[in-house]
Formats: C-alpha cells, sequence, structure tokens
C-alpha cells in the first residue's frame, strides 16, 4: 500500500512493541492476566496514572469506551458527549445498545464539548420519564486534534463534581495531548479528578490493545465480568501486557507522540502556505484538518491516501504517525504546491 | 510459569505464525479487513471452507459466538446448546445479554448434545409466551475432548433441516476434530449443512484471534455491523489475517492438531495403567479427563498447573497443546506414577 | 384534585368508554387477544385505516412507540426524531435500551422535524461504524401542539421512501391532529405510506390503552413475540378492545377530538387578549402554549394545575382535554385578567 | 365464550372491584402515581406486607417478575429458578432479554425448588467466566398448584441469606398460597427475609394490574426509572390503586381466594372418584392437575375450556376462579363421568 496520511492505525507496530512481544513468546504462561507481563504492566499503569489505578485490557478502542460508560452507568442514565465524538458518531450505537447508556450530544466548538452547553441539557434531574445524565465523556485531544486546556478541563470537571457526575477521558491518543499540553499523563488525568480512562495503544504504535484506566477505583468492582462478557477478555494476555509495559516504559510513549506531533506540525506549516489550502482547527496533535479545491482531492489521494473529514465541506483530515518521516511531510507538500500551481 | 496441562492458551504464539505476524509489519496497510493479508486469508478459508464461506476476524471465542448466534437469531429467538456449554456456563452470559438469544441447555451424554433430548425441548412453535428455538449450538470437539461423528452430526443437522433450525458449531478447537476423525473442514461443516462456525485460532498456536465462518452466507449479511457493535472489528486487521494464513496454509493447522492430539494420546495411555487413575472419557481430541484422589492434586499441580474440572467429584482436566513434548507427558505420568505408590 | 390544564392523562374516563368496560365484564372470554372484543376492535381500526391494517394493544405510548421502532429497525440502525420529541426526552432511554435502536434526534422547528436535516443527517450508508438510519419519527400532532399539513407530510414520507426509510408517527394524540386537519386517519397515515402508528387512547378518553397500527404489514410479522417480551400483552384483552370499539365507532374519536380542540382554541383566543401572555405556538390541537411573567405561576397553579414547558423562559403548556368545560376556560382565563390588572 | 376452567384470567372483574373503579372516575387527578388512590393503595399494602414496604403498580406479571429481577441483579448475575417456571417458560426471554438476567433453571418436585439443586448450581463464586448467581425466584403456589411450606421457604431463604442471595416470590396468585397455609401474607414473605414480590391482581379479580412489593426497600432505589423505561408505568394510575385498594381491603383477597381454593378442592374431590382420572399433584390452590385418556380432550373441552399442560403425558390443567360456580364443577364432573361410562 502506498503510504499516506489516512489514520495512525495504518501504521504497523513500532519495532520496539514488537520486540517485546516477540520476547514475550516463551514457555507457558497463565492466561487471563494473572502472567508476569500483566504485573509489569499494572506497575508501568501506576507509575503513569498514580498507584491506585485499576487497569484492564481490552482489544480495542470502542470497546473500553463502550466499558468505561457501562461501568459508570446504569441502564436509565446517560453519558454527555459531543456531537462528532467517535462514541456517537464512530461506534455504530455501541454505547446505547451494548452498554445500555443514552448519549446525549452536544454542540462542540473547535471539537470541545461547552460548559454551557452541559449545564443547558443537565435537568429534569430524578424525573423519571427522562434518562439522568450520569458521566460526561471528553475526547483529548479531540476529533479534529484539537487539546483541552488543563483550565478548560477544570472548569469542567469541577462542574462535573459538583453535579456528581463521573468524567471519562476517550484517550485513544491521549499520549500526543500529554505532549502538546506538555504535561504528564497523571496530570492530565488522575490529578483533574477524572473517573476513568480509556487509554489508546492499537493508534500509537501497538499491534491492538487499549487500557481501560480506573482512577475511581469503585467504578472497577464490577469491570471483570462486564469485559468477559462483551467478548473482550483476551486469554494470551501477556501479548497486550508486553506492548504496553515496552510502550510506557523509557520514555517511547513520549517519543512516539512528540514524533507524531513535530510531524503534523511540520505539514501544518508546509501547507500554510499554500495558496488554497486553508487549515481549518489549531494543530495540536498529530492531525492536520485543512479544505483544499474540490478537484485535487482525487489526484492528491492517488499519491498519498487520506480521508475526506466532510464530504459538503471538502475538508480533510491528514493523520501523522510513529512512522511518519520527513520524505513523507515532503512529498505530501510538494504534491499539494504542484496542485496549486 | 511452569509447564502444565492447564490450557491450549497457556502456550505462546507458533514460530511460524509469530513469523507471519512480524513479515506483515511493513510500511502502511489499510485498517478494518481491506488489506491484502486479509484477501490472503480469506482465499486460505475458501480453500478449506468452500468458495462462498463468508469469513470475518474478531478476537476472541466468546465473541465468536456471541456473533454467530445474533446473526442467526432474533432477540425472542433460543438456541439449543449442552448444559454444559461454553456459551453456557464459560461465558458470562454473553450470549443472553449480548446477543439478545435466550439458551435453552439440555442434558448431554459425553459431552453431546442428544436429539432426543432437542426434540423434547423443541416444542411450542409459534407460542407468544415462549421464546422460539431457532439455532443449535455444537460444540465440536466437546468440552470433554470427545467428538460428534459423522453419522450423529448427520442425524442432529437433518432433523435441525426438518425443523428450519440453523446450525452453529462452536469450533475453538475443531482442527483437532478434523484431525481425530480424519476429515476435511468442509467434510465436516459446509457439506454437513453447517451454517455457521466459530473457528477458533487462539487455542491452537495463534496469539488471538478467531474466525466466524459463515456457509450460509444470508445469515452474514449485517455481520459487519454487528461486529462493529460488540467491539470487535480489528483496526490493524492485517495482524490477525496474516496468523490464519500462515495456519491454514502448509497444513500448519493439521500439523499442530496431530502433535497436541498425539501428545494427548499418549498421555490417556500412559496414565490408564496407573493405579487410581480413572479416564472419564474417550480420548478424542487434545484433552484427557480423569479422575484421581483428591490427596494427589495439589502435589502434582506443583510440579504441572492444569484445572480441576469437577468440584465435586475431583475430574481433572489435561489439555496438550503445539508446544507439548514428550518429556512434558514423562515428567507427568512419571510424577502420577509416583504419587500411586 | 383541583381542576386544570396539567395533562390529558389527568381526565378519567369518557363515560361511553367506561360503560363500554362495565359491558365487556361478562362470563368467560380467552385471553390475550383472542375475544371478541379484539375481534371487534380489529374491524373498527380496520374501517379507520384500510382493510390491511394490522393492530396490537398495549399499555401505554412508551411502549408503543418502543414496539414500533423494534419493529423496524435492528439494533445497528437509528431513528431520526426531533430533539423534543417524546421518545427523546420523555421516555427514559427506552428507545435504545429496550429497543436498541439508536435516535439521532434533529433540530426541530414548531415542533418539526425538518427535511434539510434530515438530508444532512442521511449520511455513511454502509459504513459499518456508524449507525444506520433505518426509520423517520413524526409526533402528529407535535409536542407543542402543532400539526403537520398534509404537504410537508408528503415531502417527508416521499423523500423517505426514496432512501427506503420507514415512517412511524407517534400519534398519542393523533385523533386531534385529523380533526384540525379536518381528515380522516387514513387519509393522514396509510394513504401517505406511513409505515406503523403508535395510536393513542389514554390521552384521548381511554382508561388506558394504547394501538400499535402497522399499515406495513411485513413489520407486523414478529411483533406478538417483541410485544410479550416487553411485557405488553394483556391477558384481559377484551378491557382494552372494548375500549377501542367504543372510542372509534359513532364517531366518538372525533368527538372528544373536537370538543378539546375546541376549548383549547377557546383559551387561545382567550388569553391572547390579556397583556403580558404572549401565545408562543400555533394552536393546532387541544394544548396552547403561552409565556407568562414568572410570578404569576404559583398563584395561577394553585387555582388550576399545569406544567411549566421550558424552566429557562417559564413558557407554559395549558392541555385540554374530553373533560374540560367552558366555565373552566371562564375561570381560568379570569385568572390570568386578575394578576394581569 | 363457554364458561370452564382455561384460567384465572379468563374470568372478568370481580363486581366490588369494578366498583371501586368506576367510583374513582370522578374529576381530574395528577396521574404517574401521584393522585390519592395511590395513597390509599399503597396503605393497604402496607397493612399487609408491613410498613416499610414500597410498592409499584405494573401491568401485567412478566413485566413485574422482569422489573423484580432487573433491580436486584445486574446484568453478568443469574437468577436460580424451576425449569417449568413462568419465567423460564411464559415470559419469551423476557427476563434474559430486558433484564439481562440470566435464568439457571433447576430441577423440580412438585413443581419446588430443591435446595440440594441450589447448592449444586451455585458454584463457581468470582469467576469472571461465569455469570454469578444472585437471587433465587419462588414461585408460590407453584405452577402445579403445590405450595411451599413454611419450613420449606425457611430453609430456602436461611440458605440464600447465608449466601447473600435475594429471593423473590413470582405470586401471581400468591393469595391462594396464603389461604392454603392459613397464613398471613406478611409472615409469607416480609417475616420470612423475602426481597422482593411480584404480587399479582389480574388472576384474582382484577382487570389488569400486578405489584411489585419490595420487601428490601434497598433494591427499590432505581425502581421508578426501570418501570417507566419497560414502559410498565401507568398514567391514569387511580384505575390500577382503586383495584388493590378494594382488592386488599375488607378481605375481599382472602375471600377470592378461598371460594377459588374450594372450587378446585371440590372439583378434585369429585374427579378422583372417576375411574381413569388421575390427579398428578395435590390440590394446594386453585388448579387441579390431572391426567385423563387422550380420547376425552376434545370433547370435554368442546364443553368447558382447558389446556393441556403437558402434550406428551395428556396432563390437564383445570383452574378455577372467582367467579367458578359449584354448577360448573357439577357440569365438569358430570361430563367427566359420562365420558368414563
Amino acid at each position: 500500500m502506498r503510504r499516506g496520511f489516512g489514520s495512525d492505525n495504518h501504521s504497523g507496530v513500532h519495532p520496539q512493541i514488537l520486540a517485546a512481544m516477540v520476547a514475550a513468546n516463551v514457555e507457558h504462561a497463565p492466561s487471563y492476566g494473572t502472567d508476569e507481563w500483566s504485573e509489569l504492566a499494572l506497575k508501568a499503569f501506576r507509575e503513569h496514572f498514580g498507584p491506585s489505578a485499576q487497569v484492564f485490557f481490552v482489544f480495542n478502542g470502542t470497546a473500553a469506551n463502550v466499558l468505561s460508560l457501562k461501568s459508570a452507568a446504569k441502564t436509565f442514565q446517560s453519558c454527555y458527549c459531543t456531537d462528532i465524538s467517535h462514541l456517537n458518531v464512530d461506534e455504530c450505537g455501541a454505547p446505547e445498545v451494548m452498554a445500555g447508556v443514552k448519549l446525549i450530544s452536544l454542540p462542540s466548538k473547535l471539537g470541545k464539548i461547552q460548559l454551557e452547553e452541559l449545564k443547558k441539557a443537565h435537568i429534569r434531574r430524578g424525573d423519571q420519564h427522562c434518562s439522568q445524565g450520569q458521566i460526561i465523556s471528553l475526547t483529548q485531544p479531540t476529533e479534529v486534534g484539537t487539546c483541552y486546556s488543563l483550565r478548560e478541563l477544570n472548569e469542567i470537571i469541577s462542574w462535573a463534581k459538583s453535579e456528581r457526575l463521573y468524567v471519562h477521558i476517550d484517550g485513544a491518543r491521549l499520549a500526543n495531548a500529554a505532549t502538546t499540553l506538555g504535561l504528564s499523563l497523571r496530570s492530565l488525568t488522575t490529578e483533574l479528578g477524572v473517573d476513568v480512562v480509556s487509554f489508546g495503544g492499537t493508534k500509537n504504535g501497538l499491534m491492538m490493545g487499549e487500557a481501560v484506566v480506573f482512577l475511581n477505583p469503585q467504578l472497577a468492582t464490577d469491570f471483570k465480568y462486564h469485559r468477559k462478557q462483551l467478548g473482550q477478555l483476551p486469554s494470551k494476555t501477556r501479548f497486550i501486557a508486553a506492548q504496553f509495559t515496552a510502550y510506557l516504559q523509557n520514555n517511547l510513549w513520549k517519543d512516539i507522540a512528540t514524533h507524531s506531533c513535530n510531524m503534523a506540525e511540520s505539514l501544518a506549516q508546509r501547507v500554510s502556505d499554500i495558496r488554497a489550502v486553508q487549515v481549518t482547527h489549531p494543530r495540536e496533535s498529530n492531525a492536520v484538518f485543512a479544505k483544499i479545491p474540490k478537484e485535487w482531492i482525487k489526484p492528491l489521494r492517488e499519491k498519498y491516501f487520506f480521508y475526506v473529514w466532510n464530504e459538503h465541506t471538502f475538508e480533510c483530515r491528514w493523520i501523522t504517525s510513529w512512522d511518519t518521516t520527513p520524505e513523507d511531510i515532503d512529498g505530501f507538500s510538494q504534491s499539494l504546491k504542484e496542485l496549486s500551481q
């Protein structure tokens, strides 16, 4: 396949992570998370999220989100999220059908949920006719590649706490937000009072695997049953655990995030000079969103694959990854330049 | 970890399969099953199951079973299975809650569902008060390591067809049954009129991955949505596909099954001579079930891990795998002998 | 209790309907809808909705809606509805959790869904990541008491048909819309190509009981099972059937609707002259919506109970019923007038 | 319709209960249970079940059972019940699909669950692969018309408490058991430590309506939401409440139960003398179960309707009701006698 900017899940596995998987392929190990690799991974997670974090591996991001919601909300309760959130538009109704949680989708600005919209929606407490808001899901970085600032997070989470609402972070690319904001994972989650995080691996260089990280351990009580029932309990767990240990140790997570974000920044800068290319969102993670003339899309995609984000406006999404090279950026911006001439 | 006979998911990844995964780690590939590796795997599956097989990868066996049922039965319909089936006792209620399919669990003999029990249970057709039987799930080999013979399968499936019932095979270890019976995968499924198979990988040398194989393509129509919604759509699909291609090509599946079964046979023979060891089921796959004196269990498990299958009778389950060695068999039977003296 | 304008379910049972119930209390009748009263009711329904209508009684409106959706959409499919629809805000998440149908709530104008919003939302056909739009639910009259005109219905339904979408009418008060528009029930549903109607009884003078009326009989195939499973199969069905027969015969339904709407019109006219009372929506059924000064609400509600519709704007909802009297209207408008002086 | 012994829901409404409904049809009343009739009914219930009983009305028995289970068990938990329980065979999978609770059906003796079977099934505590037993459902009287004695109840409930299991009574005809055993409702439930009761009305002379009675008030916390979501919140609640008040006041419940049981006893005695009629279960409520020659069934059912309970053995079920008369018993036994000659 041509290289491109389609998604960070088009890339393969980072060599250090693959090496860790190969190294884990020795002898027998107990299944279902009772192995030594899982112990090591838990330790690595707790170094980043604090000593009381409860960590569970699942296979993918939809499952991590669904199970996070199921752990925090009952079947007559709702989750506030943005209209463009992955939960709402990219999980085929899984939150509603598999977790039994109604989504209240709210208008977003720069991809972010707005506190005033939350307040407007958070009504009819105790009214049996109305599914009761119970949890807020924040995507960090957002679906359009922007990041909630510490201040924005603090405002929302403080309000959530005052209303006894739980807070979930959909962090499929949380490492990129931490890198952009120059913050540790802990200061971006645990220290803010976040209750549960879907912590992404697959889009950050892993082969497969996400972690549900409970910072509020009370929510974790029944998790093992919910996970098993959703078909998300890996049997040869060591091969997911080993990936996460490699990812979290020795700053590999930060190196990958820094590289991806730098590549995106480089791309953003290179294309911003090109006539008729309009970058539509601040570049705050590993994505560049831009509108280009409709007729460029076909020839450009023949060289580098990417997705059209909005069918109506022809806004495009260009995603970088751990394996994006300066040559990729050069080639792509060169192609754009040629189209613009 | 000590080596042992706990489960075939305690083993790691077969070297040829791991090599295929490593080889797949090149450049970019489109996600969600549109990659070249998935094409190759589909081709391999069709060589074994016939040209109209529809094949979908999922992460584990519970998911394969749940999604098979969901594809075949509506929420007011039931699945007939045995009282000891994985569906009924090892999936934490997933068939009922996630697929919305009621299980009618029936008494089994040698782990097998009985036609007369099916007939007795298959009543009240069209009665709105009663969940309507819609599909039969057969585990092959069964949970106690026995195999349905071709004749047994034919009897049940013929009756099922006459009653317009679908037939599902829970084939987490189907390769072992094919090997034991000396039959191709196709003759054990497609040619008998089976509608859908949960075809196992993880317990047969893969790192992770199962395939839902529809032989009745009509049932596959909505599968992609059901799979996505259950959180079972792998993004970097090539790494599951590459495993299955390696497994199905060049008879690797048969080599692994033959080895596992031979090891189990060797174990069965060796222990059958030992005083106070009572093999409880015919050895027809990669498992030996035996009762041993209660007081042997602790010292034996300190040397080789295994599970007690029945808490009341102290029947034990010993599972062999692709990596079981003759030395393992020697050591284990030697330990048993010493205990018996 | 004080009389008031709280809801049409605050009224009791219309005398003719109660008499029919009492008259049905003779001897034995088979249960679950196989009685003679059910036969008569079916006949009455078919006179109004056409000879191929399939009719099923349920206990209340939430159930009628949930079962309508469940009959038309699979668990990976969605229903388009307005942001203020009963489905979306007054059924405690039942459509999502009990029918397994995601709701796509769209902005409304005068309580009505907008065709351009439907078109904007109806995207990503065949994309497994996205719950697939399958049915449109129209509330007629709407939650704010307005009616879709024949032309509006035609536009939406024609588009729905061209997109192979089903159309559901939430008709808890459908009789009022028919009366307002001067149309038969059939011309407002069957003749337009509507697939299924939640036809209301309770708010129109019945003691309890709603009917799910399938105009597209294909959708009715599995209904009896879905109804039973939701706990909506009445055993002594004759007592619901008898109510509907009385309601649909001899124009009682039209008499009740005409009276309720006339009372609402009278109220609307009387209050429109009063200083500081602002009627907010056209009066097109048995409801008047109006903003009044916040400080009037308490004293007014002490005389006549009603609900504040919008907590932020103090818009109020005044509902009339089969038993609203001219004296009620006089008294209420007099009270308003006194407050305004 | 011919009179018969088909079911106690073939009878109409007891005159005193109907009179109470008619009397409730005055003026306006607030909906959804906040009316005066509901207050009175609650008071009546507390006189029978104790002052801390929490009582909620629903429309029918399936709903009462489903909501009882949903209140007590999570989606990874199970309910122990008998193989012939209404929950298991007459609710179309509702407990599994609507409450999300797996049923573990156990062999019964005389319709009753056996403590030793419970103990055998209650295994694998804390094992994530296995849906966790959480509640026992006892049908009193049982589906075959027998009653658990106080001693039997005590044994099971004591064990349940020791295992931290909840206890549910499916009491669609609980009044009949109380009458047979000569016990108050409270001594049969509250005083034994029962957690929640589905208390039947419809089969005991009501038009429609069942009550979920929580004796363990902690389980009632979320009930209002679960009820609303299942479509079981009656709007004109007064008409259900008024029925129950009439039923529970002035010993009407006991009078009805005594009459029904006496009629059944009379029937049992009359038929026991008849050649070739074999009463199959002790008569302990308002049902007689008996085997009769297959060829009698058709002519007998032409005179008096009843159900064949077992399609294989031609065991029949004859149910009496509040309106069964001595003439009915005479006529029916006479018909049987004639067939036997």
